[in-house]
This record gives structure tokens, sequence and C-alpha cells, in this order.
């Protein structure tokens, strides 16, 4: 690889496209004739002001986010969107979770400090190796939303099809499958991630949101911060934002575009995943960890098997050059973080070295 | 100037030091033989680990924080503590604020949140022109702290005594002046500040805090996010941190060290304001709007006294590239903001100009 750079199968933060950390460190000393770099310039300056409007711009263009809805850059992550969510949203207190790992487990201890948290669905039973039966989940009336991680980056599980809500709000976590696909933003009240996993450098979540979800009618208790109403009539300029990542994330928008949009990143996924997936399908050293109905185009955990074997495969890998294959040790064995911007080239190589491998310990 | 660079007298983000930039720009594609740039890298990983080992060992090293205390990087700058540091300090329910501009009057809008807040001193029947008296407040006995912004950006003051706070936890807020001075952090409770004035990109805030004030307590209400004993027990990694910020704050500090230290850097800037302060009190057509004794070294504002003849000021020093120079609309007029990175050329160079304008429109 040119500037001898490896393949990254970190689950986040992750790669970037290449053109994209090119452009940015020949603008570093001077960003386009303005005299300052990116992070030096005044949030409220005109020429920050363009950057942040072409971002948003370029992100509604890709996703087709419909007018009524408020696209939103902010810091503390997902972890403080976990909090921020139940305490924008529960009119009547009331919501419904589907937990399906880490995460969305993560999202429902925060949001039973905000109200009453119902499961309606859960695949805990086996240890999160498939996404539930969400077609027909008992939801109250009064439910305020129905909440999924769409894509659980630490037990590679990704919803194929939406929950039927039955009329309520659809909130879901896409930070680790945010631009991997095509997305109908409509089917969703809101959807939101950080960033640090499939766009650009950790620091900031966006919040993409439909405007009669904005309420002002909001416990005097929460930090301003954390009003959705706020930083909505602000253009998240409330306080200073992270100007840095704004502009990075709006770099790889417009790179998203120029090679075709999120179709063409749909197709350019499955294929790397098919490539890893049916390694793993004859493989007789490596499993997949998910059933193949509910296996993620973006995180695939794998196991031999055996804990000392894996570790020992963990090694290889990172001396032949593919960083960050260590699996989470709440499934253990690898897992191999495909986002958009790792090649093809990255997954192709990486088979041909797991396959060099099980033929050398057969 | 190099690169063809503006002097930006921006009050934030603002400049940064040009050697700083240049390292980061060489390591853009291939950090230090990592094969990754920085914003690619696992927070969790080796590479990463030892970077923010080393920015925290090196704000030790430059401020000379004791090691009772705590050193948390976290996202949602200042705004997001003006919340957190009541609701994590208030045992008592009360507080001591002193008022002496926007920015604390942020701070104690959102502390009313949370508990009491005692208004010890202001200077508000002054537009916040001068530094109240702080040496002898009334401060009730179960206080749980004495809150100050030590540097009022907007403004432009500057605490040159910190208050007496009789036996009571002093907290700062050192956003506008962190590092541009040495500072006994052991006077304080906790100094925190956003970085993005006086050291890095914006997307963070350094607190620092002494680890008795840690409390575990909390109200079941905060989010996990905001709590500085999980921060503090997960060395800031609860989640993914601002990795990028970590990093190039990091560099600052090496470069801050390389020169001298707080010292040196306080050195340079009292040059440096002495130079405009000086042209100030001089002028017949311009004038400081602060209140000799309270002037602060890194935010200068004044006024001509006439609002059209301030804005063809404004344009005239942006034509001439000098970037930045409108005042805040609460101060009116036109303000510098000479951190740390602005070199005493730009100062010399902005009051060179000054001078010429007032010539040539006397």
């Amino acid at each position: 690889m040119k500037y001898d750079r490896v393949y990254n199968f970190s689950a986040g933060p992750a790669m970037m496209p290449e053109p994209v950390l090119e452009e940015i460190r020949d603008e570093m000393m001077n960003y386009q004739g303005s005299g300052m770099c990116v992070m030096e310039m005044s949030h409220r300056s005109k020429v920050f002001a363009k950057i942040a409007e072409e971002a948003e711009q370029d992100l509604r263009d890709l996703m087709g986010i419909p007018d009524n809805y408020k696209v939103l850059f902010l810091q503390g992550g997902a972890t403080l969107q976990f909090a921020a969510i139940p305490w924008n949203l529960m009119k009547n207190g009331k919501a419904v979770y589907v937990e399906t790992g880490n995460w969305s487990k993560k999202a429902i201890a925060e949001a039973k400090k905000y109200g009453e948290v119902i499961i309606g669905a859960s695949s805990a039973d086996k240890n999160f190796s498939y996404i539930p039966d969400v077609s027909d989940m008992d939801i109250p009336e009064d439910t305020d939303y129905v909440y999924i991680c769409e894509n659980e980056t630490i037990h590679g599980l990704t919803f194929k099809e939406l929950p039927n809500t039955k009329g309520h709000v659809l909130v879901s976590d896409q930070s680790s499958m945010f631009l991997s696909k095509p997305c109908n933003v409509s089917d969703y009240g809101l959807i939101y991630g950080g960033v640090q996993k499939n766009i650009g450098p950790a620091g900031m979540a966006i919040v993409i949101i439909r405007e009669d979800l904005i309420r002002e009618d909001l416990d005097p208790k929460m930090p301003v911060y954390m009003r959705y109403d706020i930083q909505a009539k602000n253009g998240s300029l409330y306080n200073t934002p992270n100007c840095w990542d704004i502009y990075c994330c709006g770099k790889v928008f417009k790179y998203l575009k120029s090679i075709g949009g999120l179709e063409e990143m749909a197709k350019r996924n499955e294929e790397k995943a098919k490539i890893l997936y049916d390694f793993l399908d004859q493989s007789k050293m490596f499993k997949g960890s998910v059933e193949p109905g509910s296996r993620s185009l973006m995180n695939v955990p794998f196991v031999t098997g055996d804990p000392d074997l894996d570790a020992e495969v963990v090694a290889a890998t990172k001396a032949a050059g593919y960083d960050n294959l260590k699996g989470h040790k709440s499934v253990g064995g690898l897992r191999a973080s495909i986002y958009n911007a790792m090649p093809k080239e990255g997954v192709e190589a990486l088979v041909e070295f797991l396959k060099k491998f099980e033929a050398e310990h057969a």
C-alpha cells in the first residue's frame, strides 16, 4: 500500500478513505486560501459556515433526508445520546427497546433513568448471536418510541428488516453502519450515531430527527447542551461544535457522492462481506459466530473454538500487517470490521492469509 | 508569512503553533510507522494509549499538577461542564458564583438547575468592565464551592488575584487563559476549560479535579457521560474520547515545554499585551474598554466610540490580512484575541496598522 499503511480492521475509530486524508493533509497549513487551518477557524466565520453547510447538505443528498428532519452535529458520542434520546423524547415516560447486544444494553441502562423501559424482544438467551423476531412485539399504546441498535458492533448483528412499530416512532442507533447502504429516513423518527466507525474521527455524533419530535416542554434539570430544541434552533452552534469533525465528515460525504453514493457503497460492502463469509462457511478452522440471517456487513466476528489458537491467529495477522483483529471480550475470538473505507483488497488479503494459516495448521 | 497564513485574532477557535500544524500534516498518512492516521486508531490500541498518556503527562509537567488531581479529557466543551460541575460537586446544594461577564452568566444559569446559586460579587453594574472585589465575600459555611471564570473572553477581563474563598473549594473556568501563564494548581479544587481557545481544536474540555471532590453518591438521573467518578475510573475512556484532540493538544503541550514552559509563555504574553495596551493608552482614536487593573492578557476589546468607524476599522484590518477582529455584540467595537500561538510580530503588525489608520483618519 501507498504510504506503507496497514489494513486496519478496528471496530472504531477505523479506516478513512485515503484520498480524503490526502486532501486534509494538503489543506493543513492554509485551507483554500483562508490563511488558516480549519482547526484555527472561528466557528462563526463565513469560511467555516460554508464548510458546515456543505457537510449538512451533502449528508442530506446522500441519505435523501426529507426537509422536515433536522440534522444535528453533537459532541459526547452515542453515549451522551443514550441519555439525551429518552430525556428529550419521552413524553409519556415509556419506550420499547430491542435488546440485541452490548450497545442496546447500554442504551437501555441510560433510558431507565428517564422513564419505563419495556424490552420488546431480546436475543440474550443465545449471547446475542441473532436478531430476535420483531414483527409482532407487544407495544403499549402510549409508548413514546421503539428503539433498536440497527447494527451491533461487538456481536456482529444487523437488522435485515426494521421492526413493526405498530405506528410508533422508530429510533435507531446506526453508529456502526452509518452510510453503509441506502436508508429510507422517513421510516424513522430519529437516526443517530457516533461518526468514528464509518465516517470520520471520534468526537461527534450525528442526530437526524423529525421536527415534530423536538419538544420544548422538557425537564428543567436537563443540561442545555443536551436539549434538541436549543441545538436545532442554533444549527448545532449553541456552543463551539467539533469543527474539525464536521470538516472531515464533510470530506467523506463528498467522497461517497463522488464514487456513486450509498447504492454503490452497499454494492461494495456486500461484495466485501461475501468474500469473508464465504470463506468462513467453508473453513474447517474458523466459524462465524452469528446466525446467517442476522449477519452484519460491517462487523464479522469469528472463532476457532480454541482461545489459544484464536490468540495465535490474532498475533499472526498483526505481524502480517492486518491490525486490530482481536474480538471483543464478550464474544472472544476474532472480529474483522470492514467498514466503508476498508478496500476489497484488504478483505481479500486477509482471507488469503487465513486460508494459508489454516492450511499450515491443519 | 510562510504558507501565506494570516494573523488570526479570533476569540476561539484560534491560532495554533505553526510547527505543531506542520508535524500533524507530516504524520497524516502514517503516524510514526503505525500504518495509520491518528484519526483511524482504535482508542484502546497501544499506539493511541501512548499518545494519550504522554499528553496527560506533558500537561502535568507543564502545570505542575499534583498527584492527587485527576486529569479528564471530555467532550461537550465548557457548556456541558457548566452543568456537570454543580451536578457533581454540590453536596449541600449551594455554591457562590462571581459574575464577571457572559461566560460566568452562562455557568450561573446552568448551576441554578442543580442547587442554590449565590452571587458573591458582580460587575454587571458597569457592563463587566472590571473584576469586582473578591477579597471578603459573604460565603455561607455550607457552600460547596466558589466559582470564577478566570478570564472572560468576551469582556476581556482577568482575575489578577484569586478570590478569598475562606477555606472553600475554588472552581475556575480557564478556557481562554489555559496555559497562558504558570498556575498553582493546589489553589484550586477544579480547573477546567474548552481547549479551542488557547490549546487545540474545538471538541474537548480538560477537567483537572482534586480526587477527594469526586463523588459516587450522585443523582441517579445524571447521564453516565457526565459522571466524574466514571470518567476518572476509566481514564476518560468510558466511551470513545476525542482522540484527535488529545493528539493535537499533546503536540501543543510538547511545543510549550520545548520553548521553556509556562514561565516563558507568560513572559511572551505580557510582552505582546503590553504592545497593544500601550498603543491603546496613547491613542486618541481607540480606547480599551476594560479598567487597567482587570485587563486580560489574552482578549483585548477596544472601541473608537463610533460604531460606524468601528466597522470601518474591522473591514480595513480584514482586507489587510488581520482576521476576526470584530468585537462581540455585547461589547461592540473590536477585540484582538492574542492567545499563546499569536506571534509578537502579529501584534506589532496590527498596532502599526492601527497607528497608520489613526493617522490617516485624524
